[in-house]
């Protein structure tokens, strides 16, 4: 994610609250009451732009999505497009996922996406990725019985990376994807790099885990 | 694999018992003693011609290797590259892989290779492929406890398969390569296919995975 500096992001954020949580920790085991439903939440974890969980809020108006981004100049730009119109089953928070069990409850989340995330190259790195060991375990407290972690990337050595992390720490693989935009039978909502990267005939990679309960 | 009839294959086989087991029951948990030491026992299961199992024997000469092929058709040929000069450490069998647990004993194998296995494109034809659970059942018997299975091909759609099911069979995935000839660190014994494919450019998938215990 190239970070362009957007002049008094803080500011806008701070205008725009109907939009953006900026103290997620308030609403801790109180996101169904927040949302006013029963429906299951999904969570994306580094939405960036957020096209995806703008477009999944969308296509799927009975699950509610929140979508969680940590740096100020990247969710601005999210908040500049659901001005104009913010589905009621979406909500945005500016956090860090190192935070996650402070703003959800065990087992209050439904499904975790993580799209595109950063590769983090470096083996010095490794632990910043969010499909490292120290995430998967906050993951694994916030989501339900059935709750399932669905990840997508081009970067294959992420993906390598991720497969391994996830079998290990005693995951379950449901489904694998080694060339998403191959698969006829697989209806993509796609991300902003998803569109320029299919365009490029670049591969995708996904695949859907759970926890073993 | 092709299979060119070559005339007289039985014939062959029954001529050069020095070189393939015929009849592998008779050997069952006795496989040390056929080799005369205590090495640890790697077998490939679908080993084609041979040149995989051939040049892991010459290189690996403190581990006894067998492979395994079902067709006379197939395994003549790995004898007629071998009656110039087969390494001690290497024994060849001419059996079904649905046999395994006849003439192996439990624990007995320390890893398993599968190379370029038939991916049996057919979803009705699932069971036959080497990764799925019936064969993963057999294979969790006779491998020792720190026993691995590698497995390596270049059909995507077979890895897929298969990443899933060692996955759902409870295995642990220590290892992937979703491009092994783009791993500068991998030093690759290559398959007669692996050479062909590797030359124009096609991806080669691996996994090494190991079971629980």
């Amino acid at each position: 994610m190239r970070l362009r500096n957007v002049k008094g992001a803080a500011k806008i954020l701070e205008n725009n609250q109907d939009l953006v949580i900026l103290e997620p920790k308030l609403y801790r085991s109180k996101w169904h009451e927040f949302f006013g439903n029963q429906n299951p939440i999904h969570i994306e974890v580094g939405m960036g732009k957020g096209q995806f969980v703008y477009e999944m809020a969308l296509k799927y108006p009975d699950i509610n999505f929140i979508g969680i981004e940590k740096y100020d100049n990247v969710i601005v730009r999210a908040v500049e497009k659901l001005r104009e119109q913010k589905p009621s089953n979406l909500m945005l928070i500016r956090m860090d996922a190192e935070k996650l069990l402070d703003s959800f409850a065990d087992g209050e989340i439904s499904r975790i996406y993580l799209s595109f995330s950063d590769p983090w190259p470096k083996n010095r790195h490794a632990k910043r990725r969010l499909t490292h060991s120290n995430f998967l375990k906050l993951y694994e407290q916030i989501l339900n019985k059935e709750g399932e972690l669905h990840f997508k990337t081009d970067n294959r050595l992420l993906f390598e990376f991720s497969l391994v992390s996830v079998s290990l720490y005693g995951m379950l693989l449901k489904n694998v994807w080694l060339d998403l935009h191959d698969d006829p039978d697989f209806d993509s909502v796609m991300t902003e790099y998803e569109e320029k990267f299919a365009t490029m005939g670049k591969r995708i990679y996904r695949l859907e885990a759970s926890f073993k309960r």
